[in-house]
C-alpha cells in the first residue's frame, strides 16, 4: 500500500470536564500517545481501511454526562452516610455516580461513547479511614445496601460496576497513605487506595522520606501501574511486568486487614506458618465480595537499578522462543525480571512500536534470515545482586543462542520501557475512528501453551481483517501466561460482546485458566462455574455466606458467586 | 566432671513384634543411633545425672499391646467397610487400632511406655484407591462415623489420633503410587501415601524408571523424610530442610484432589491464576478436617548434586549470626538450600554431634576467640545451576566474614548430612533412662526473633537442669523459624504436659506463630482461637461446615475447629 502522506488528526486536547470522554479517556487528561505512521499504515492494511475512514471521528463522548436514574436510598439513609464520612465526602451528582462505577473494559468505553448509563450507585462515598469503612459496612449490612469498593478504576472485568446500586466506596481519595515501613523485615504497611507511582516514589526515596538506610522498590509494575492501586492489585490478584522475578502480588502480600459484615480482622505477619489454611491467602482475590481491604503489609525489595541488565533476541519461530523460555525458567539460575516473548504477529507490530523497523538493525535481522510473520521477539531485564543479575543475563544469552536466536542488544527494551505504561493511551485514538482494541489473558502450563495459543488465535483470525497479537510476559517453571491483543473495525456493543464471548469460550475449551492477572469481576463471572467446577465454586460461595450473609459486598455477579442459572455460560 | 569410663548399654535390639515399643520406636526397627560419649558426658552434666541413672532402664514398653476398648461400630457397619475395601484391608485387632492412631509426640511415647491406651479407632481401613475412599467417606457421612486419615504417622501434634473412634484410614498401604510425570511442566502426580525415600528415589532415577530425559528431585526433605508421606507434608503444611531454596510444601504443590463429604474435586493445574481465592491453597493445611487428599501434582526440580556447595561458619554471637542471616536473605543473590544457624547452647551440642569437638579445628576455633556459650554455628548448602550456586556461596562467605565469622570448610555440613535423618533415633535411648527430649517450633519476622528466642528460652531454662537448644533452619526475606529442642529428666506425663503448655503459652505471648511447619493437630488446637483470633477461626469453621457438616473428618479438636469452650487455652 502506498504511503498517501495522509495522517489522521488525532485528538490532542484534554476532554472537557463533566463529559463522558473525561471518564473514558485513559490516564492523565493532558497526556496522549498516538499511533506512529508505520502503525497507522499497518492498521489500514490489516483492518482493510483507507484514509477516508480516518477523516471523521465517531462518537467521541464529548457530551456532558446527564441521565435520569433515580436514587433509591432514602434521604434519611443518605444523611446517615454523610454523618459517617462528612458531607464533603458523599456525592450524589450524575457525574460522580457514573465516574465511580464504570471501569476500563471495552464495554465500558463503548457505553460511554454512546452515552449509555446503567448500573450507577446511589451515593459515592470517600471514607477517610478504617472507622468510616466500619460504620458504612455495618450500616449497609443492617439496611441491606450494596457496597462496591472503587480503587484506581482500571478494572477490565467490570469489577467495580455497581449493578445493584447502593454505595460506591472510593478508596483513593483519603485512604492512600503509607502507614509504616519496617526495614528490618523489609515490609511496608499501606492503605489500599495508594496509587502505584506514589507508592514506588516513596520507596525509591525512602532514606529521605521514611528515614531508612536503603532505597526500596515495590516490585509490582502492571501496565495499569499509574492508574491502579495497591488494594486493587491485591483483591484482583494482579501480576506486574516484573513478576517473574519479584512474584505476583499474591506472593508479595504479607498480611491484610479487612472490614467485613462478619467483623474486622487483620491477618498476622509471619514469613510462613503451618497453622491451618491461610486466611491471609483466602482473602486475596476476593474482589470486594467478602469485605473491604483497609490495609496491607507488603514485602519490599532493595532498589538496585544499577544492577539491571537488558537484553533482546530475535528467534526464527514461536516454537524456538517457547522452548528457550521454558529452559530459562527451569534451569535454576534465577529468573529474569521483565521477560516478554511475542508471537509472530505481535513481533511484526512490536518492531514498529519499539522503533526497530526501518533501522539498520532491521536490515540485519532480515539478512540473517529471520522471516516476517515467523520470527519472534523476546525482550527482558535482569535484576538483583550484581553477579546474580549478570549470571542470569549470561545464561539467558546462552540458552537463546542454543535455540537459534540473534542477540539484538538492549536497545529494543529501552524503547519498550519508555512506552511500558503509555500504550493504553492509543486506545482513544483508534476508537475515535471506530476501531476496537482490547485484550484477554489466561495462564497455561507449558504443555498446553501451543494448543491454547492456536485455538484462541484461530477463533480471532477467523474474523476477517482482525489483528491478533499474543505475548507471554509472566513466567514460572511450570508455565506462563498468554496475553491476546485483538484489533478490529468494530464499534457495535452487541457485535463486540458476541466476539468477546467467543474468545472466552475458546480460552475455556482449550484448557487455559480464565484469568492470569486481570481477575474475574462480573465480565468473566458467567464462565466461572464451568471453569472451576460446581464443587469448587461452592467453596467460594460458602466463604461468601460466612463473610456476607446479606450479599451486600460487590453483589451482582462478582466471581460468579450470585449469578442466576440463566446467566451462566455453559460450554462443553 | 571426670570421664568415669562408664557408658550405658543402649538398646540395640529390634522391639518384639506386637509390643508397645514396636509402635513407639522411631524409624527402622533395626536401626539405632546412640548418643556418643561426649554427648553422654554432657547430658550427665547438664541434667544433673550420674552413671547410676543410666544403669537401669525404665518403662521400655516391651509388653504386648493389649487393652479392652470395645468397638462401637456394629458388625453390619464393619461388614460394609470390608465390602468396600476387601476383607484383607480392614483390621480390628488391638495392635492395629493403636498403631494407626498414635503419632510421635512426646505424649504418645510416654503413653506407650506406660501402656496407656486411649482414643483408638474402631476399625483400621487400607483403601486401595480413590473409589474406596469415596465409598468410605460417603458411608461415614451418612452414618456419622468419624474418619481419621493416617499417613506416615510421624505427627508431633496428635494430628492422627482417633479421639472419637471410628475409622483410621491408612493411606500408605496401597495409595502410594507415582501416577504420572510431566517433564515439560516439571511436575509429577502422586498418591498421598507415598513415602519420602520412595518418592525421591524414583525422581533421582527418573530416566530409567519413568523414561525421562533428566533426573529430578522433590526438593522437600523434612527431618521425618524417611517416615512421612507426600500427603502428610501437604495437609500439615510441612517445610523441608532445603525449603529456603526449594520452598515450603505450600509452594511446591500445583494441584490436589480431595474426597470430602461435600463431593470430590481436583483443583486445576496452572502456574498462577486470578480467578478468585485459590481453592488449591485453601485445602493445604486442612489436616484432614475438610476431606481426604487422594492425589497431588507437585513441582519437581532438576537433580544436580554436582552443583552443591557446602559451607560452615562460626560466629562470635547470636546477634551477629542473625544479622548475617538476614542480610543473606535480603540481598537478592538467590537463597541457600540448607541453611541452619544454632544458638550458643545448640552450638555447644552441635560441635559434639558433628564431630568437631576435640579436633584441631575445635582448637583453632577457640584460639581465634570464639567463646563457648557465646559462639554460634552456621551450616549450609547451595544448590541450583553451577554459577548461581557458586555465587550464592561466595556472597554468603562475604557476608559472614563481614559479620566476624570464621569459615569452617564444608566438613561440619557433611557430618550434619550424614545424621540429618538419624538424630530422632536417639530419643529412645534417652527415654529408656527417663530423659525427655522434645521440640516445639514457631515462625518469626526478623524484628521479633530475639524477643521470641529470649522469652521461650527463659521459660525453659527457668526449670533447673534443662537443656534448651535453638536453631533457625527455614529462611525468608521477611523472617525465619525458631526451633526449640528441650531435654530434661522427666517422665511423668502430667509434669510434661504442664511444662509443654508453658512453652506454648510463651510462644503465643511473645508474638510468634504457633507453628512454622509441624501443623496444629489436636495438641496445639487449644491455642488456635487466641492465636489467630475468633474472626479468623470462624473462617476456617465456615469452610469446615461447608465440607463436613456432620463433623466426621478428623473430629475432636483438629485445628481448634470443634473444641469446646472449656478446652480453649486463653492467654493474655
Amino acid at each position: 500500500m502506498l504511503d498517501t502522506g495522509f495522517y489522521p488528526k488525532w485528538t490532542e486536547r484534554a476532554p472537557e470536564k463533566g463529559t463522558y470522554r473525561s471518564i473514558l479517556k485513559w490516564g492523565d487528561p493532558n497526556e496522549f500517545k498516538h499511533p506512529n505512521s508505520r502503525l497507522y499504515k499497518m492498521m489500514k492494511e490489516k483492518l482493510n481501511m483507507t484514509d477516508d475512514d480516518f477523516k471523521e471521528k465517531q462518537k467521541e463522548g464529548n457530551e456532558p454526562v446527564s441521565y435520569d436514574i433515580p436514587i433509591k436510598l432514602s434521604k434519611y439513609q443518605i444523611d446517615q452516610f454523610k454523618d459517617f464520612v462528612g458531607e464533603e465526602n458523599a456525592s450524589i451528582d450524575d457525574y460522580s455516580r457514573l465516574r465511580f462505577s464504570y471501569g476500563k473494559t471495552m464495554i465500558d468505553i463503548l457505553r460511554l461513547r454512546n452515552g449509555i448509563v446503567e448500573n450507577v450507585p446511589d451515593v459515592v462515598l470517600h471514607p477517610r479511614d478504617k472507622i468510616d469503612v466500619q460504620k458504612i459496612v455495618s450500616y449497609c449490612n443492617e439496611q441491606k445496601i450494596p457496597i462496591y469498593p472503587y480503587g484506581g478504576g482500571s478494572s477490565v472485568t467490570r469489577g467495580t460496576e455497581c449493578v445493584k446500586g447502593g454505595i460506591s466506596l472510593v478508596m483513593t481519595t483519603h485512604m492512600n497513605r503509607v502507614l509504616e515501613i519496617n526495614e528490618t523485615n523489609q515490609t511496608v504497611t499501606v492503605e489500599p487506595g495508594l496509587y502505584g507511582p506514589a507508592y514506588e516514589e516513596i520507596l525509591n526515596n525512602a532514606p529521605k522520606k521514611l528515614n531508612t538506610r536503603r532505597k526500596y522498590t515495590c516490585g509490582h509494575f502492571p501496565q495499569s501501574f499509574e492508574y491502579s492501586t495497591v488494594g486493587g492489585w491485591i483483591v484482583t490478584l494482579g501480576a506486574g511486568q516484573q513478576s517473574s522475578y519479584y512474584g505476583d502480588i499474591y506472593n508479595i502480600v504479607v498480611s491484610q486487614e479487612y472490614v467485613t459484615p462478619a467483623g474486622t480482622f487483620k491477618t498476622m505477619d509471619y514469613p510462613a506458618t503451618a497453622t491451618g489454611p491461610k486466611i491471609n491467602d483466602i482473602m486475596k482475590g476476593s474482589e470486594g465480595s467478602y469485605g473491604i481491604l483497609v490495609g496491607a503489609t507488603l514485602k519490599i525489595f532493595r532498589y538496585m537499578p544499577e544492577n539491571r541488565n537488558r537484553f533482546a533476541f530475535m528467534f526464527s519461530s514461536w516454537e524456538d522462543t517457547v522452548n528457550a523460555s521454558r529452559e530459562i525458567c527451569q534451569a535454576e539460575f534465577g529468573m529474569p525480571s521483565v521477560f516478554r516473548i511475542s508471537d509472530p504477529e505481535e513481533t511484526d507490530v512490536g518492531l514498529k512500536l519499539y522503533g526497530i523497523e526501518g533501522t539498520p538493525l532491521d536490515t540485519l535481522i532480515r539478512f540473517r534470515g529471520y522471516k516476517p510473520m515467523e520470527r519472534c521477539l523476546c525482550i527482558g531485564h535482569t535484576e538483583g545482586e550484581k553477579y546474580f543479575s549478570e549470571n542470569v543475563k549470561k545464561k539467558i544469552k546462552e540458552i537463546c543462542a542454543n535455540n537459534g536466536a540473534m542477540f539484538l542488544t538492549g536497545y529494543p527494551v529501552m524503547n519498550w520501557e519508555h512506552s511500558r505504561y503509555r500504550d493504553p493511551y492509543m486506545r482513544e485514538d483508534l476508537q475515535d475512528y471506530g476501531i476496537m482494541i482490547d485484550t484477554l489473558e489466561c495462564s497455561v502450563m507449558w504443555d498446553n501453551l501451543h494448543k491454547v495459543h492456536q485455538g484462541v488465535r484461530k477463533y480471532i483470525k477467523n474474523r476477517e481483517n482482525t489483528v491478533c497479537m499474543t505475548h507471554a510476559s509472566h513466567f514460572y517453571p511450570q508455565g506462563t501466561n498468554l496475553y491476546f491483543i485483538f484489533i478490529a473495525k468494530m464499534n457495535d456493543i452487541e457485535e463486540y460482546k458476541k466476539f468477546q464471548y467467543g474468545i472466552l469460550d475458546q480460552i475455556l475449551k482449550s484448557g487455559a485458566s480464565m484469568s492470569h492477572h486481570h481477575g474475574i469481576g462480573k465480565m468473566i463471572a458467567p464462565w466461572m462455574e464451568n471453569h472451576i467446577g460446581k464443587e469448587q465454586l461452592d467453596v467460594l460461595k460458602a466463604l461468601k455466606r460466612h463473610f456476607d450473609p446479606n450479599n451486600i459486598m460487590n453483589p451482582g455477579g462478582t466471581l460468579g458467586l450470585d449469578l442466576p442459572e440463566e446467566e451462566k455460560r455453559k460450554i462443553k
